[in-house]
């Protein structure tokens, strides 16, 4: 079959022919339609040294997808052949399944244990193939009681549009978002956005607080990772309010405690993957009730064989999420 | 001034003139602009054995109401002429400002303590007269976690149709309601129910199982206080599920605890009144957010001389929330 | 081996000789030493509509027990030979591992899946043999937040008793207990109770609230299931407090909803087993740490072939929990 | 009458006779029997940068106290003349009754609003004089959910220590105290810590692991403000845990948010003051219930006209909790 693989521990990505494989002993074999591209694909396509600690090539690359079940390995009971799923494959720090054992989503076919695998139940492939990130999003979103509260979400990147969007059909009151990108902060207003703040151009405390007659956010969701967005987090969430942090800051960031965090006696929560698997079950009821639509986040559509091309669009730095087509 | 006024310790209400209140220390005068109308006030018009036991006219009735502050008491300072307000003034069990002091809100003016007055920011007065009781519909609602979930709102009275509205503001992700009335539930459709039962005709917790593949709603508000429906209530909350009990059931109603509550591990609530202040600043917030706008359930709008009309509209038993027109 | 059988549809149990278990794939073979005797074991002696409802005999009796593990079925890596353990087998309306085999605890051996298998870490086989009741109590009261609270036990059979040494082990300020037996009552004083009501001759209700300055318990477990008992734990309970409800009333009791529930504004909690497996892990900290020593409630022990003392000892009343010694 | 009082914008504290105050509208006056010495006194009495931003002398210092009600001001109904109380006198940042009005309860008489006030209900002065501080350690542990957990305590100063009796009165399974002073340490454990770390001399973090099976703290107080100490309680919390922060450090501390919060999951609160007046509340029915006994920790008692001693006493480091003796 045809699938996307890293072949040596080198930069670059190639489409080649690999041996399909086959369901084991409680798991599922899926032809994919639809998968999503991450950020990590990003560095394991650079070889940069995040990837070089983790990989051992070759493998087939991509965890986020969502396709048809094919077949089914002796031993699975709950699920049949010819049902649309997605599955949870992918864990922080490189024990996915996909790493574990070479057997990647940017393929036509991967193979998956039955009890990671879930069944879509209307929702549409190119949903389903960025249910994996959008999961991250719900986690943030729904451990915060947002429901008649202000939001304010920091980067507007793929999840934090997705935030945005949970945030709006989890009843919140107001939510205003910030990025130094004009295309992304127009894909956050798609999404719900109410207020849009130009990071770049704009003092993002300062309207955050005028936005919210001079207290600033219940809730605020920093996704950039950037240090200082860290600190506008800070600044901008109301006395005993709510930071959840999901972006991934490099290195040590230099907090001061007394101020940012303890004399605000707000409560800092680290957002960490998915909870499996209550945020999955989560989210497919937002989607099948429609709640809320997340396509709009999808911004580019490719054929698995131009990979290169998907790279490239994240490169570029202001697309939303893009997907591969497979079948 | 122009009031409504329980005379004697008959049946009957006057519409007549009474001596306008002034404002007292800590206190604000209130010319009242729209006022609703409450079941309370009907059992006050006939006199039953409740009103008997509560309350000493002469007195000037009602309780729900909005209106513009016209003058402030000495030591007042929060507030100011001309500011548009409601205000809590009801307290279960007659406790209530207007019983106590025969100072009510069926009137041209009505004088209230400053710590009970709730600024409208915006919010026209029709809403406001209704706040009131639009709070027992938030603090039943928001006390439960109805974000992405299922609810169902058994009785489709003002207060249950308010919480429809609520609901689905907050995120819940179906919302089904029942009521023998089919003009209630077009009210309960209107403030964005789903799913409409007729209690008189359908198999109520047979089509709640139905809509929720078997399982039955996670949230059940029981807003009607009759007997079927609190055990319909009962038998179509899922496996650890959660029923508010707002509607008040006159006399004892058998439980079979084993199967009703013990066996299913549910969670029974029982909502009195609202949370001071915090259900009113909730509710502001939605409102002024614009989450949700209850203003199709006020089907009414009667002057106030003439109160019998609206208090024949209430017994007719298809009315949604009647207000008064008072300036 | 020898174990405690019923043997056909009719009153009584055999002790006997019967075939020795295997671990099947994915099971244990356990040597009991110590297992504990339940009110449902009383259903099954007797032989009554429940226990004519759900059981098929010929099958081996007994459900609570502790011991050590002696043979691993094929594909158990996480367990060991020699290792002390207890088990979850027992879930409400007799779909437990026991009834639905005829592998009971009232006998030498047992087999059970491994993922039902707590190891005992040191708690004593004679503890561990009664940690499926004692997670009821456990359920009970961690449910509820009680630190700092006044706790209010309602009948003090084995699972009351326990109740009143985890809500002393999880910080309750003040735990009062009722029950109209007086050796029951000081089994509850043995296990930290402050207050002791005998129900017969007190008047339950005047005594808690004496004792709580007018306000009621802020928490109270019904354990008894006696519609009375019921009545009383809403009228003990403070305003907003919660009760939760553990004994099983048999039959509708008649609650009037406005008083006891609604004015109230009361939460009221099923308890419903325990949950698995949070539950059992919760206990093995508590006992492990010594936060209480559930042994006081065990008040006699029997070997296996007096099983019909262990019956007639419960049916006398004032008994608190029984245990079977094996090996 | 009698009092410590900070003349002048330099160092020093004098002991002199002041005009007695009297209780204003809606005060009580108070005959201070107990006071508590604060690390905030050593800061005005050294008058460093913090106390010359803050204070206007000259002004009586002191803001933890109890003692009895000496007299009633206008309109102040719900206390009585000889009822001894303690009271919330201090916000953080300066705010402080006291600060603004040159009013401090080293002094035989003090005046409070009778809003602020706390009757002791049977709670000796003594302790009554340190609730203020210990209110710090209440809201630190009991916003955490500590039954049945293991506890960890970084830093024995006298919160500290409190917070070691807390968390074991409210249930905690395991309680570990670390601190650099031997002496503190011995506080720890008469307050009923189970393991103590000499965080001069062991691995504080290692030792955490150690006991608790590799897998961390369920809960971490950090009380002592010190940057190595912060990094050690985000080592030593588990996956998922809570780190409760109380200790100011000065200045910035370098975080890396990826290894320390983010990936671990991990909650973090800012603990500011008290909650006003829910801690009271919890804090006095934890005491008159005999919950816990704070008095351990008060090391040191002096007459009000040895507070150089007192302050010399707190310089030395390893003192608990002093208070002044003053009637």
């Amino acid at each position: 079959m045809q699938a996307i693989v890293k072949q040596q521990r080198a930069p670059g990505l190639e489409v080649t022919s690999v041996r399909k494989p086959a369901a084991g002993p409680g798991e599922v074999l899926i032809a994919v339609r639809h998968a999503g591209v991450c950020g990590t694909d990003l560095h394991i396509a650079d070889w940069d040294a995040w990837a070089q600690g983790r990989l051992k090539p070759p493998l087939v690359v991509g965890h986020e997808f969502a396709g048809e079940i094919v077949a089914l390995g002796d031993g699975v009971a709950e699920l049949k052949v010819g049902q649309p799923v997605t599955a949870e494959g992918h864990i922080v720090c490189g024990h996915c399944v996909q790493c574990r054992t070479g057997n990647g989503a940017f393929a036509e076919y991967i193979a998956m244990p039955a009890t990671n695998v879930l069944p879509l139940n209307g929702i549409p492939t190119t949903v389903g193939a960025v249910m994996d990130p959008m999961g991250n999003a719900f986690h943030a979103v729904l451990t915060a009681d947002v429901s008649g509260s202000t939001v304010f979400i920091v980067g507007c990147g793929p999840i934090g549009c997705f935030a945005v969007g949970v945030a709006r059909a989890a009843g919140a009151a107001r939510v205003i978002a910030s990025d130094v990108n004009p295309k992304r902060l127009e894909l956050a207003r798609t999404m719900g956005a109410h207020v849009l703040i130009n990071a770049a151009r704009d003092d993002v405390v300062r309207t955050v607080l005028e936005e919210t007659g001079g207290e600033g956010a219940d809730v605020v969701c920093e996704m950039s990772g950037i240090p200082s967005a860290l600190h506008q987090a800070f600044a901008a969430v109301r006395m005993g309010g709510r930071v959840q942090l999901l972006g991934i800051p490099k290195g040590a960031v230099p907090v001061d405690f007394a101020t940012e965090i303890i004399f605000k006696g707000i409560t800092v929560y680290g957002v960490i993957g998915r909870k499996m698997y209550d945020t999955w079950h989560q989210m497919r009821r937002y989607l099948t009730a429609g709640l809320l639509d997340p396509r709009p986040v999808i911004t580019h559509q490719f054929p698995l064989a131009q990979v290169d091309e998907a790279l490239a669009a994240i490169r570029a730095g202001d697309a939303g999420k893009i997907i591969l087509e497979i079948a």
